[in-house]
């Protein structure tokens, strides 16, 4: 419906940013044209470009609308955002979406605040530090609530899934919500709508007026996968690892639903944490499900799990197939279990201090060459371990396949080289091979056949 | 998902009939027994029915659960419902979906109000008597806001009406939630579901946490449309005069979505009442809309009601195709004019004081042969009384098509004899031609050839 | 400060009468000329004239200002009121204070409410027709709270009297409300006022925003014990007696502070109802209290009680001197008690339908020489019957003390013949002397000595 | 009635407090140990003997508890405060009063908030750097709300003023209150909570529930003015000049009432930033007030003002005597332009960024002889520069006159030398004469005659 007029407003802020002072009102000026600027523009317009218009590539978002702008205006009470040539979609009769007028705002938060926090407060270098930063950022969003009994439910998964598993994510989101539970995701389409969508009808039927819809973002990713308005919280991270941070002690469950690359290292990611021997006490639901149509996906994920890091993983994450009813009782018992152990160990309900990740987890990883091929992808070394780093070669290989930087150093580089042994590396193939196979995996030109971008030096 | 199994429950009511008398609560007892019983059970069992399986024929739906029942029970405190052999899909691990248990002692609450009242204090013979039993049950169920702004949108159209047509009609719901407007419908599948829908995710886009979503049905339509437990507010009016009158009295606006001979004859009830000259100056938005596929059916609906009621009335309503925001800016004007003339001249926002409805439109019409007969479908009378009378013979009509009573009758007595001009009836045979060839009036068998249960006698 | 300016202000209801239908509109126009006309205008006078100016004598309040009107105004939407030479303390720059504005239109709402459900639905005859009445006045006020624990304390006791009991019964109020105990009172000065006052105070201070404070009067009496617009809720009850049932069937604790023949009748009407071999089991805390210098005072209650009702009334009360913190934790307890057998019952908590009130007490007494001949003050008969007449004889001495109509009887037909045992006329007498020499009796001329309105015959 | 029983009682933060950070808690526990140790036991001190016990020395407070201990305690969830040896008075049967617990929390989050806000971001040397410190201290406290119209009136006076002045400045609470004024004091006793008390019954009378009453205080204060739990927020400010800041950049009018020196040099500090020509179009309504009896102590210090600052000084207040309702009235006239030329110039209603404090306002200053001697008090200077050196005068009297380090510097080094004007001195000297005389002002031996504690060189 809505047509490509571009238009311009000055809104104003509502429950964040609406108390600054002077000090502050200089600062968040200097987002006009600092080095932030780029990044909030990016930002802002992604957020602007709602769900009525999925565009799959940030770029195509952003040579669609070259002529916007934002700035950030004084204005002696505080502050205002004054847009241009801003898509249309996301105004009614002339007035910003309400969600939307929050969300612009949520953006500018947490740009300044992670801003100003990494020059003067947070020390990004050790693990206490990247985790007082990942709390700090998430309670000035106001996303933490105390005094709330656990009931935040992640939910992983593809963001260009088929139908059928967008209907199945909707109706396991539906059946979390007739259950009182609460929804965090990505924020983008796919998998990381349908469990709110679901979730919210329910939240309605049980006169639930106090559901959580959080979406927690990165500037890398937020282009490609638009928050949703009616995600009511949203909360950029400054990066992907503190995203990943962010979902596992935010979250009192987790749902990996069907997807691809991406999926994989989410999953590889909190399997690294829990199969930690400092986590093994503390309990974290881990349910993999899709519809009838998914089952071989999952098998496929399940042997590669149990053939790189041994037999022991499945103790740590539940197969559900073809069964929201069950997920979310499962979800649900499990939830009362972490309750139980945090009232326990007197943890705090909204933050799982507990849970120890270690540092490397917590850097950053740019997959460069050099950096995938120092990884040991070996039997010989503890399991977590091992699961970090096929996190990263996952992240390298994804980077490889798809981002113009990693395009780029193979072409000039020739395929990344990694070190490992056969009995991972082949399972590895394999799973590549099915995602490309399943269109899970976006490949740059769909025409070729799958070339891998790696190769195994020293076996 | 949910599957067969018949539960058994016993729930408290909430906001409605926690405070009782022991004389209040002696007279709910009576309706376990007395002649409100089969009544009760009956709406009670479509509530629980809820929209996981819309079963079109409401004896279907209690041949379905023979075993089910519902008991009135003591408790010092006041009352308790007990159910056994409830539909399964009403619950969650054994627990009643709140928005469910809410409907079950909203049906109750106004069976009762409505059984004392007609027996004590409404005058159910004159026109001010029904106008105030109507605002009696109205105010009871507690859906009157005072201090509101008008902002009450009444969607009517049929309840299985195609794919695109629903998706339309959530569409014009999205377009009017997201301009503040609430919805009322008659709580069904179809177009009174998908406006609530689209709305819902609206209000929610724009931060309204307090939009409306009211359901107005009776004993004889309930179990054919059960209220989806979305609907927040439930109101179970006496009779469909009252349930007509009710959506007149409270709407700041009406849109008509595609539809057959149901839907025709609330199209006629409201012309009948714009078209009393006592009603001349007040405003009342009227919309025809329906997606591009529904151009041909709204133009045959429009030279209808010209060559019936003249080219006048075509002033008291707009036709507007394929244009969901065309449709909720046209309302939002219109709500606006009637805001503006209520203010004038003093009358109540909520309830509609002004509106003169004529007795005989709000008097129940039991379409027998004999009431048929006496209808005078000809041009030598005021139109709207016309129009009345035409409301009517619809009536029968679709009695006579789809009713047992009704077919029962014609097969008795041979079709209804119906008296009028010729340049009535014959509009009116091509309509209800054009319903049964797009399958929008639903006959006993699909097979046999389309034969009116009607004959012109000395037009 | 006020002065005395008299207003004239036309106001609109809120949240009571802001719905309303014509047939309502109607029967509150017939207030303006109807029998009702004069009960209105002057208990809305006595509303208007809050607590800044203390009257204690209805007759003088109404002379102060003779030409206040008070006119229900018709309106499209509902009703307004208009006033006309109202005082002018009620009012703040041209302004009606809020909570006096609220009072106005509680009053309205009982005296429609009683007029119409006394022609139509009350069977004020009967006894469950009697409490049935006081419940539904009670809940059409909306005082009753489904839900809520118990913890509303009834304070009875003097309007005059001395400062240092006065700011006892404040210090009470304190503790009960540092207790989150709520308050219910005649409403009128003194004793109650003092308790709601001091639990204001410490609800503030326990940051408790939802303490009640109601008050409780009747036609009769309003005039001369204006609420107070700290009373959040008020009611007017029909009669003296409908308003006592209100207090016992309110209340999970009742406290008596020092006062006169008035709060005599009081104690000696719970009494009755406590004594009824029928009320044995049911808990309802009792405490008779005020400061060190109101000691000889309730031993001599204490004296009289015993030797007219027998040793085992003690069990019924407890006297507590000077000792407000142990009261409030005295009374605390008893109202746990009170929720347990409630809970154990299944009574409700909001109003105690168990408490068995005789029809005898019920039903209004008229102290003529003729119902006060028929009394019999003998110790053959149940103990609880015999508290019933001395009600009933502490009501016709005060008035034959008082009241106009009562001095006129006597002066015409001599003092009251009283038939009773001289074990209950003479403990009687003494206290009658003790609170005339304490001035908690007043009569009508201060000078003259006590000449008792009553004599003894054939005891 | 409290008795003088320790208690020891373990509590828990709401509101604030309740989501912290590892570090956070780290921070928090060296509250125990470090120097905030000893500040910290005698804030907390003063507020759980809250108003029970006035006692205006703050050493005698001290001594009174000398076992009394707080420590902060770590739990998993964050913290908990440990109380040993608690004054009874704050507790109601072993339970803390809700009030007093949220007054210690507030200590412990603006002690700790100040004490990192000086280490790391605020730069106190600066004029805007302590307005942003003012600024973010209130803020971090929560009581700023955006979108609020003006209402905020500040109230000074002394704390032991006479009942007929105490009661007085309760009526024009409870006048301001009527007109839906919020109240702002230094939140001691007398004049500071005469306004709260009588604003509270206003508030309720008219319904207002959101009424505010805001108590700002710093540490050398708090012990000998301990917060009222009505006070509903508690703010520590670092010192008094802070304290002063937060007045007059919060305050929408000003109401001085009786009162001694101390009040004196409050006056002084809100006339010196009046008198400041950059302020001269600033609106701020301010009122000397007092009941009749306080008719001369006004007429003095008007005397004095005009005589010092000249007769331009009149403008800047307005004197009535013995009228609440004018005082009520005239102030909510000076909020309504308050309120337009804030909305005029753009400034936020919630803090006066645009009123100009000079840095030597804003600066500590300390009363040593050093000091004294450099004060200035003479005519050939702007007005509002001897306006602050009037204040440092004041400041330096009181303390030579009556605090512990100013009575041993005048014993060891004799009077204060002060430079200035005779036209200036003569009438400071008889202010303070008058101010001892009518026991305005506290002296070391209220038997001695006053002896000044400074004398004139080179005048």
């Amino acid at each position: 419906m809505p047509n490509d007029l571009m238009l311009r407003a000055r809104i104003s802020p509502k429950g964040h940013l609406d108390l600054l002072s002077r000090q502050e009102v200089t600062a968040l000026l200097q987002v006009n044209s600092g080095p932030l600027a780029r990044i909030f523009r990016n930002c802002s317009l992604a957020v602007l470009n709602h769900d009525e218009y999925q565009i799959d590539d940030d770029q195509a978002l952003l040579e669609r609308y070259p002529d916007y702008e934002v700035q950030v205006i004084q204005d002696e009470r505080g502050i205002k955002l004054e847009l241009r040539n801003a898509p249309a979609a996301a105004f009614v009769d002339g007035e910003l979406i309400r969600g939307i007028n929050e969300h612009l705002f949520s953006v500018l938060r947490d740009l300044v605040y992670i801003d100003s926090g990494t020059a003067r407060q947070f020390d990004l270098k050790s693990s206490d530090g990247i985790t007082n930063a990942v709390f700090r950022i998430l309670r000035n969003a106001r996303v933490l609530k105390a005094g709330l009994e656990p009931r935040l439910v992640v939910c992983w998964g593809g963001h260009s899934i088929s139908c059928e598993e967008y209907d199945y994510s909707k109706e396991v989101g539906y059946q979390l919500g007739l259950r009182d539970m609460d929804i965090c995701t990505g924020c983008g389409a796919g998998a990381m709508k349908g469990p709110m969508k679901g979730a919210a009808v329910a939240h309605a039927k049980q006169r639930n007026s106090c559901g959580q819809y959080l979406g927690i973002t990165e500037p890398g990713i937020i282009a490609s996968e638009s928050p949703n308005p009616i995600v009511a919280d949203l909360v950029i991270m400054p990066d992907i690892e503190k995203r990943l941070e962010s979902f596992v002690r935010l979250g009192h469950a987790i749902i990996v639903f069907p997807g691809g690359a991406g999926t994989m290292e989410e999953t590889l990611y909190i399997l690294g944490v829990l199969l930690d021997p400092a986590n093994a006490r503390i309990p974290l639901p881990l349910v993999l499900t899709g519809p009838a149509s998914a089952q071989d996906h999952f098998a496929l994920m399940d042997r590669f799990l149990t053939e790189t890091l041994g037999p022991k993983v499945k103790n740590l994450y539940r197969i559900i197939i073809d069964d929201p009813e069950e997920v979310a009782r499962y979800v649900v018992k499990g939830v009362r279990e972490v309750r139980d152990y945090r009232r326990a160990t007197e943890d705090a309900f909204y933050f799982n201090w507990h849970l120890r990740i270690p540092l490397d987890l917590q850097l950053p990883f740019a997959p460069t060459h050099e950096n995938m091929r120092t990884l040991r992808l070996t039997k010989d070394r503890p399991v977590n371990e091992l699961a970090g780093d096929l996190r990263r070669a996952f992240s390298g290989i994804v980077s490889g396949n798809v981002k113009a930087s990693g395009l780029k150093a193979i072409a000039e580089q020739g395929p990344f080289e990694l070190q490992g042994d056969i009995s991972i590396m082949k399972p590895m193939d394999e799973l590549l091979a099915a995602f490309v196979a399943k269109q899970r995996m976006k490949l740059p030109s769909a025409n070729k056949q799958y070339t891998p971008c790696y190769k195994l030096v020293g076996a």
